[in-house]
Order: C-alpha cells, then sequence, then structure tokens
C-alpha cells in the first residue's frame, strides 16, 4: 500500500511567502510520521491516512489563523498500482476486508462526531474517485451518505461535494470519505479544496 | 453525454478581487456556448471540451499577465453517470468510438503540435482518473506516453504528471488528456493545477 497527498497552500496576499513558511512548521510535530518533497508547484507527503489528514489540517489551520484568505488544494491516493508499497504508508486502524457498506458509513459518521474541535471554521468541496471498479458509482452513493450525515455537509455540486464545519470535523470526514469507500486495498484518490476567510460566502 | 468543470482562480496578492474580477472578463467570448454558475469555493462551466480548455486557457492567461503569482484549480468531469445529458456539452470533434489507443495519442500529438502560442509560459500538473474501467491503468499508461511525446512534458510525480510550457500548448494538453483517453462516452475526471509567475522554479 502507498498512500499519500500532494499539497499547495494558496495565502492570497502578498505576503504569501511568508505565512507558508510560518505555516509548515505546523508540520513539524508529524514529520517523524512522514516522508516529504517539495517542488514549485506542490508538497508530497507520503505517510499513512490517519497521519496525512492530521497533518494537512494543522498546516491548513495556522495559515487560516492569519486571517487571510486562505485555499489549499490536496490529491490524495492511496493503493496506485503505479506506486511502490512503502512501509511508512501502511494504515494501524482498518475494517476487515469485506465490510459491509452500511457498517463503514456507520464508523464513519462515529469518527466525525468523536473529532476535536480546532476554533477555525472553513468551507471545502471535493470529489472521490474510486478506481479499477466497474462498480464505482455504488461506492460515490455511498459516500454520499455518509456525507450527508456527518454534520459537515452542505451542499451537492456538479462533480463534487460541498462541507462546511470546524476544520476537525472537516479534515476527519475527508479522511473518513478516503479510507472507508472504494475497494479496502484498492485505488482510490480525492481531489480536494478547502477554503477559509473567503469575501465570499454564498 | 455532461462536461465541464468547477475551476477557481487563485491570485497570490492583497489585490486578489481585482485580479479575479478583471481575469473573468476574459471569459465574455466563450459565454453563449457555456453555462456559468459561481459560489465561494469555484466556478462552473458547463460546456464542450474544445470550448472548455480554450475559455480556461484566456482566463488563466489573462490573470497570469499582472506578473502576479496565480494559480488555478480545475475539477474537470466528463460523462458522470450522476449527471444529465446536456445539449450543451455535445462535442463536436471527437474520433469512432473503439479507435485503438496508438491512434488517439497520435492525434492528440497532432492537436498539441498545432496549438496556437499565447506568449505566456505556465507550469501544470494533473492527474487523470479514467472511472468505471477494471483496466484503468492501460488507459493512464497510455496517457503517459502521449504526454512524453507532447512537447509539454516536465516530469513524472507522485500521483500525477507535471508539465512546463505555452499556456497554448499546455492546455491544448490537458484537452487532448481529458477526451483521448478512458472510454469514449465513459466517466473521466482530471484534477489539475496551472500555475504561473511562481517565486520558486524547481
Amino acid at each position: 500500500m502507498f498512500s499519500g497527498a500532494q499539497i499547495s497552500l494558496y495565502p492570497m496576499s502578498d505576503n504569501f511567502v511568508d505565512i507558508i513558511l510560518e505555516s509548515i512548521k505546523a508540520l513539524e510535530p508529524w514529520r517523524g510520521q512522514l516522508r516529504v518533497e517539495t517542488d514549485d508547484i506542490s508538497t508530497l507527503i507520503v505517510g499513512p491516512p490517519e497521519i496525512l489528514f492530521p497533518a494537512m489540517r494543522d498546516l491548513f489551520v495556522a495559515a487560516a489563523r492569519t486571517g487571510v484568505h486562505c485555499t489549499m488544494h490536496i490529491t490524495a491516493s492511496r493503493g496506485c498500482p503505479g506506486e511502490p508499497d512503502d512501509p511508512i504508508c501502511t494504515p494501524t486502524d482498518t475494517l476487515p476486508p469485506g465490510t459491509a457498506l452500511e457498517q463503514r458509513i456507520a464508523q464513519a459518521q462515529a469518527r466525525v462526531g468523536d473529532a476535536a474541535d480546532t476554533g477555525q471554521t472553513i468551507a471545502a468541496q471535493f470529489s472521490l474517485y474510486p478506481l479499477g471498479l466497474g462498480h464505482h458509482m455504488d461506492e460515490i452513493y455511498g459516500c454520499i451518505d455518509f456525507l450527508k450525515s456527518s454534520g459537515t455537509f452542505e451542499k451537492s455540486k456538479n462533480f463534487c461535494t460541498k462541507l462546511r464545519g470546524d476544520a476537525g470535523a472537516v479534515f476527519e470526514t475527508l479522511s473518513q470519505a478516503f479510507t472507508s469507500f472504494g475497494a479496502q486495498a484498492g485505488h482510490v484518490a480525492l481531489d480536494v479544496t478547502v477554503s477559509a476567510n473567503s469575501p465570499s460566502k454564498i
């Protein structure tokens, strides 16, 4: 299993370089459990899902607390057949293979309910791509059922679902969507945008 | 067939609102062929692929010409079984169903070679998701073969491919990746980031 994310932080400010450099200090407590590589478009973080999402939450919350309108884009992937297995990615917390959709939804709901608040409200939208499956829409519709009962659901949009809430609950919702739907050891990708302090509230 | 994109433009400037409002005027010549809806995270544009990509190119080039570091995120989708058919999306320019991979690659290469220059250099990275297929990696590897010979290829990264070149060739490469790979009337999504004027050139 290989899992990780390409992430890009966008502070809409003349001071964007300093805000990015200051915010990435929030990744320090997580660095021992992640592999990190940066270029001019994005930063790759490789590690198990239960570390990836809290690390991304802390990075984004640090940027959002500046009060500047910030967004972050995340391309998350697990189980890609083109990537090598990596021991750093081994998840410690998974349901047994073949667990029924209803049970996966119930556990995902419970985990979001248990997420600690950060005090930072954010919006998010994302698309779930379960790959290599003939019945991919069943898993997508199952994920949408979970989202509608997650407490973070805002609305359905073309191609994606929009969330809003405390960053703790929103990132836990994204983590559960990533790990609970699609084949358990299969190829799943997420396309995620998170946003804070937008001057447009629609 | 339904095709469209959720797009978000991010100018890294205190003046981001004005740059966005000025740049979207570049969509005006395309509006008659598109349906457009905006909220606080993204703007939906619905239309055929051969209109979507030139329209997004013109929007991004207008923002990049300010000289400000700008990025744009695109979630593009075609053929999603959860979306209704829409006559506005009907492509006018497609190969016959069942066209062999080699022929699709050759046509895609030719189209990128014919793309007009804009004079604006950009970087891009994207992931192709052919959904509902058991053999999705064959289409992804075929697309990578095309990219490597497209003239815009920069490097392979985990989960995505990075491009660099004139915005004309780069957006044509993205358009060809979107339409030439995956089942012809099937469900395909792209997760794209484009970037200009970055202070980090890696």
